[in-house]
């Protein structure tokens, strides 16, 4: 942490800081250049979080010099996160395939959307039981229900389930009939809900939200990997700009930053961030082109009757042919499905 | 909604919509133009908000022509909601003025600020017990403890007291201790907390998300007041975009616009939106001469040694000083004080 | 400016950079803390900016400490800027009331207006002959013939007249007819431009861009000042985020946050900020409130018929109000009129 | 276009506003709803762009349904634009790979970029002689004699040059020694330049601006292309947003959306889009695996020393190492340099 006076601040009100720096058990280096004096700040770095130093008097502003985060750096941990769940990988080398529907609204759909992920070379099945909708008069979900059908289409398949969790008090269903625990983009920063997460064992999938920089998602996975669940796969799903074009716009450089600055496995979920069926093949080789770890797509088996994210949704044979698409790059680049 | 047809749309796809929308009980309206054309669609909300037509083949765009909320809208209740908690009031020319630190930090801090709200004005006290924390290692509240302390706060004072709720585990104890509800930015849009607290009898603070529309803001309340519970208060209090000089960019304009769409009174925290002690004023003033019910401003009694948020914090000193130039201000608009 | 190195730079990378400072005329303190090494650099502002430093290899990110801009700010002189046109006044407690329609459509259009905006209390009268349009099928101006009915409208009332420049070969021809030259948003990085006007004795309104920072902003007054101009009046008219329920987002913000930095007054311009005519009273009673030196208001004889921006304009009768309630405020705020 | 009545519109306001359809020449179609009343409007692009209707007492909206943009539109022409330019092309599966410095600061500086450009496959030069900076004491580029340099280095190595075009009294001379004329981000709504460039026979490089939609930059196209230059190369670089790991937020969905829309060919500038050096290379396979029919990327001998950009641009053999990977993704996907 970096503080740099104002001006007019006078010997006092920097002798001021020293002391409380001191009294906070961090320590500051004082240097006066010709216009402003700057005090560099060092110590650990959850009393350095505890400071509130721009409330003192004579403070211009105050810089940080270091990330946030610990636990979730490169600098804690410089080899990949590999995360192996029912028999596929993530993360290191290992691209990840996950499919299906946004919401689970039957068991016929849902196994026919199951079958069709399988059959095109999906590695993980997704969709939804706890449904976070805009509108209370939208379709919210299955519940308990839901995620009794995607325990059904597991056992179907072999593919590990990954369903999202809304409610803290949710949490034991969720882990009972699941593989893989989604946290969504609007609970990215539901501290409790990271916290309860981050208490079992069970891989999560943390969306970005929709106004988090990625040092928020990172510090977001902090929460979780401090509790003791360190399989952490982040997710970037568009962020919310001015452009309409598109239902989000989606980040793309957020993946070489997240791997420059973490070791956690980065995924993207190209259906959400753009919002229009016909955009996820090419913003799926972008992803993987640009170093993604995986994708997350929506598919059902008739996107005309979805009762959510139809608008999005490939269709079977939409996917199949798009997921073949991304396995030949997959291949190109040297890395391997799954 | 009103469904725009691709120019090269086959009359068979208008058809096929037309068959989707009765059989939803919906009715489709067709405008054939020069170019191309347009289905308008009639029909309950809640049925044509399930409805993703965006999905059909030959559809180029969707556009809502009715707002999706109803409960809170002007056409449902056109004069203003007002609200009113331990004798004071808020909305309907009734100006709320809302004080007190970020967190409860210690009885005397707590009981210190509250004085010193009480003192000046203020007409409710606020002061958080479980603090929502971009970093894990931030001081995270004092918990029940602190509600504790702000149930003896309104006893002191007899101000009533405004605390946040951020798990739904919680409820029972911020309802058993508390006058007020707040749901915070990042939760504006945790559906399952929005639901609990419209099955609660108290007041609730809605804050807008860092990324929400003003018609996102409003589908939250709208969950709020389904349930039951229609004395929720919104709370602009700033939205996240590519200025950096303020925390966040303080949406004006959101209070005429909220007052136009909505019967439900919108108060502003010009603390948060800025960050930082010195706009505090200006920006209140600027609030109540765009038409807020009132204000939310974070005080401590030594915001230097505050354990969150001491940048943004007024000191009692302060507080008095901007709370007299507020009540001139409420004067001369013809409005009242609590 | 304050480099932060790697935390594995070496000490020859470190040693590098020293070198290059010193070639440069500048000059490099080291402070080497428990994890990383930072640089702190003092010297002139102009070679500081052409310092690239990031490129070095070792070096993290580099921090700026100081504000980029010199003749524009507080430091520079720290009484406030009071233009003076055609015997009315802007800034230091001196408020301009612009007003007149978006463009220059016909001498009767024009005079009524101008007439209209006397009577009501504007002191200037704004108008456009080259009109930015985001459409080359959109009216575009009237060219000289609008400057020329311009200037008449000034013969007939006596308010100073305000008017845009588009293109620096425009430039005699706007000096020629008008009093003060707008730069609009679109060209507020238009650094010919600006460096033209820099040339001319003639107040400048410069209208913040709908993606700059106040800092930015400030830095294109810079250019202005610089070239001997120093007659710049500072226009906050909203700025791109993505919420759409107004046209741009006003950043009421703004204001005070200019006063702090810069002895240049600041205006506001509703009109554009909304987009819609029943915000402009709730918009501009905030910014006067914020400590606005004015505001820029659209008014036409009937926006009905307006050729661009009707949405936004108020007629006559509603300007007369409006201006009626404004005068109130600038009494009450202890501040006068022109 | 639809326009939404309030629901409290007379018979007599929609009798109004169908007045001023006819007389306009354009023509309405009523349709009663159960809440609202709509009018959707047919006729000429250019006159229905003239109707401010939102004006008009008792519309509540008004709802674009056609694109503003004519002439670069996919419905206007449905195969993609070709440019070809000092015999190589750009578009239609040939993809152009630009480099070059930020600046022209030298003859040998840029000497020595345009062999290393050329060496590595590059099939244009890019240089900058006038130089939009944010500060005014920042280089400013060497003007006519930058781009004598810039011809000499076309000589030398045979490839055409790009460089950027500020002010219309430029224009002669950037005609004279370029091939290729760049409108910068900052200038893509100067509308008087781009008239300009659209009467002289030289392909256009137009970059989006940093708050400009998609369909804002097609209608900057349309600017030139009314002109009679429809050889407009669209270029992604980046739109300003909340977050600041990267100088801009690259908006890879662009490419896709502008292919649906315009036939011109879009490229991408991943230098400026991420203000890293190290990210030009995960960005530009991204904007390729989406779609992109080119790159500008910025190449330095030695970006320590660079004037400007030194921070994002690659070295020679950085920018051979990068040209490689991108010729064999190029060859992967079945498309050709130049």
């Amino acid at each position: 942490m970096m503080i740099v006076m104002r001006e007019d601040a006078t010997p006092e009100e920097v002798e001021r800081i020293l002391e409380r720096l001191d009294n906070a058990g961090a320590k500051g280096h004082v240097s006066t250049g010709d216009v402003v004096t700057v005090i560099g700040v060092s110590g650990e770095r959850d009393v350095i979080a505890g400071l509130p130093l721009e409330a003192y008097p004579g403070v211009d502003k105050v810089l940080p010099i270091l990330r946030p985060y610990k636990l979730v750096s490169r600098e804690f941990r410089n080899t990949p996160t590999i995360i192996t769940v029912g028999g596929t990988s993530l993360g290191g080398g290992h691209i990840g395939l996950i499919a299906g529907p946004c919401s689970v609204e039957s068991r016929e759909q849902l196994l026919e959307a199951a079958h069709a992920a399988k059959a095109a070379g999906a590695t993980m099945l997704r969709g939804g039981a706890f449904k976070p909708r805009t509108s209370p008069y939208a379709f919210q979900g299955l519940g308990v229900e839901g995620l009794e059908i995607l325990a059904e289409a597991r056992e179907a398949t072999g593919l590990p389930v990954v369903t999202e969790l809304m409610d803290p008090r949710h949490l034991d269903d969720v882990v009972k009939y699941s593989d893989v625990i989604q946290i969504g983009a609007r609970n990215m920063q539901n501290f409790q809900l990271l916290s309860a997460v981050g208490e079992v064992d069970r891989p999560i999938v943390l969306k970005r939200g929709l106004a988090a920089t990625i040092d928020e998602l990172l510090m977001a996975a902090e929460y979780i990997v401090k509790e003791g669940n360190d399989k952490v796969i982040l997710c970037e799903r568009g962020i919310r700009t001015f452009e309409t074009a598109t239902r989000n716009t989606l980040d793309i450089s957020a993946i070489p930053i997240i791997k420059q600055r973490s070791h956690l496995p980065v995924i993207v979920d190209p259906s959400h961030a753009a919002g229009k069926a016909d955009l996820v093949e090419p913003l799926s080789l972008a992803a993987l082109a640009a170093g993604a770890d995986g994708l997350m797509i929506e598919m059902h088996p008739t996107p005309e009757t979805a009762l959510s994210d139809g608008a999005q949704s490939l269709d079977p044979a939409q996917f199949t042919r798009v997921a073949a698409r991304l396995q030949a790059m997959i291949a190109w680049m040297g890395t391997t499905l799954g």
